[in-house]
């Protein structure tokens, strides 16, 4: 008896003692697909499958480059393609439509060692938005491009370019058709399932934070943005600070949600700031911040690293598409709260 | 000797005493219209005393507002008027150009009680883009809107519009042919002169924060953005975060400058979050986030307020236009370093 006392708190000390600042080099990744009222009732198993299966595929990629000592940036572009060329996802191939059943995706991206950042806002033509956004960081004196603007400096750099109805799924236009008769039957009060159904209509995005063996984060985000959306309406994924952030003193982000709460409460950088300036895990950090979106009214996820390999996958949201792969390999893969 | 000494520590001791929570009611309004290497040596004293003047009109007008229990928004939409009214400054009329001879205006506003915030990027018909950024807020669901699709919903808005040719102005047309006729001769070396010249062409913007009777704060920022711009390449003043901030729990931003860095160290939430978490004064934290600007490369101004009616006006580049009205109605006009 006497023994398994010991052992039970020599295992207590083990899993209270801190990361020491002189640890191993480590990496990982971590990736969400949007988050939302996503219920297993109203999941088929073979959907169910289907996104498993992808989020595991992308999270792997970004971890086999990690492992062979790739940089962070690479494990990030590589990734998000996989999920921007899904048309599963609210990012490249299956965006989201506006309420011109017309395409606007937008991307950011930030590297955590250099601070350098880039972003692009309404493209109808990049295949994936993701490395156009990392082009506007590399090759142009600027960190955001918007509309036209940033697909002709697209075609510039030789990015592939596709025509709009490639991004086009029959599920977005039914989607589109779906929330515009809702608008124009001007109903005021919805049911509730009809209420969820909107409400997802107005978030998923793609996104990912990477730690390489170097030490340094990385993290993008990729979105169609928000179902039947006007007036060239830009979210928070392309913006720095609030749908990306990342920074080696503090931590890397990518959120996914109602992008108008989370510019306002400037989600990814109150995260980095609460990390950095109040010495808060990135677990409580991600709390206090989604906290805040929900007090003002909105909700959503975001996914962090810190250069320790921590994680956090965090949202107020039913569910969250999610998954995560440590040093060891160990694959986290995760759709409703708890599975 | 006795009795000054005691009267010496007694002023002392006030000076020292912190403001109180419960304090009397107060208000105040801080403005900025543009950060760069603005020198004595190259103003003409007509032009600054028309910047003075234009200036001092200005704050007057937001602090008239203010002191006759206006709400800080009203102070902030109608002070930004008067410079963007004005061609002294590059927002509203007298913007920069493109490099297509072009405009493309932005604006942002928040609201420090209620976080509530508006954008608007890209622009080209709007006469007064900070309204524009108000009605964002305030009659649509998004945050920030873009391009075609926000002059649109500025019409629709019954907004005041005008002709592109409103805007422009010979000295800005002049400013990006000198700009592009360096560009096309591809010299790589600029002398001193050159240098500056270019380095203000690439920044300029006018910002307002205001603290009303009722203790809310609010910011705004518009824009004309940088000379010869390509790509609809998109700047800081837009960006809730980097370009404008406001929250009652912390203080309010607007910032100046060279809008990549502003973007990439998140400028106008870094200042709050330093105040808000490490309880920095607005000064402090000021100094210390334009320092990280300056570390990365880049350079600008910001002007602060707190719900104290403290107030930051700093700035690392060799001058920042600027103005400052307490609640008994002193006048604060500068324009280089110490005056």
């Amino acid at each position: 008896m006497k023994h398994i006392l010991s052992i039970l708190v020599l295992l207590f000390v083990i899993g209270c003692t801190p990361v020491k600042e002189n640890q191993e080099p480590t990496f990982g990744i971590v990736i969400h697909g949007g988050a939302g009222t996503i219920l297993k009732e109203n999941m088929s198993p073979e959907m169910e499958q289907a996104y498993r299966e992808k989020l595991t595929e992308a999270v792997a990629t970004g971890h086999a480059i990690l492992k062979a000592g790739g940089t962070s940036q690479d494990a990030v572009e590589q990734t998000i393609h996989v999920m921007e060329n899904s048309p599963l996802f609210n990012s490249g191939k299956g965006a989201v439509l506006t309420a011109d059943e017309s395409i606007a995706l937008d991307a950011s991206f930030m590297n955590g060692k250099t601070l350098d950042a880039g972003a692009i806002a309404g493209v109808k033509h990049i295949k994936n938005p993701i490395s156009a956004a990392i082009m506007v960081m590399n090759n142009s004196p600027h960190v955001m491009l918007a509309g036209a603007g940033a697909d002709q400096f697209a075609v510039e750099q030789g990015l592939d370019t596709v025509s709009e109805s490639y991004f086009i799924t029959e599920m977005r236009l039914d989607a589109l058709k779906r929330v515009q008769e809702k608008e124009a039957s001007q109903k005021l009060s919805l049911n509730a399932l009809e209420e969820q159904y909107f409400k997802n209509q107005r978030i998923g995005t793609v996104g990912c934070v990477a730690l390489d063996l170097q030490g340094n984060l990385a993290a993008g985000t990729s979105t169609g943005g928000m179902t039947n959306k006007k007036w060239d309406r830009i979210g928070d994924a392309p913006i720095i600070g609030a749908g990306t952030y990342a920074n080696n003193a503090s931590c890397g982000v990518s959120a996914t949600g109602w992008g108008e709460f989370f510019i306002r409460s400037v989600v990814a950088h109150d995260i980095a700031a609460l990390v950095e300036y109040k010495n808060l895990s990135i677990q409580e950090a991600s709390k206090i911040v989604l906290q805040k979106v929900k007090d003002l009214g909105g909700d959503g996820g975001v996914v962090v690293l810190d250069t320790q390999g921590n994680v956090a996958m965090e949202f107020n949201t039913p569910g969250m598409y999610r998954a995560h792969m440590n040093a060891l390999g160990e694959l986290n893969v995760k759709i409703y709260e708890n599975k």
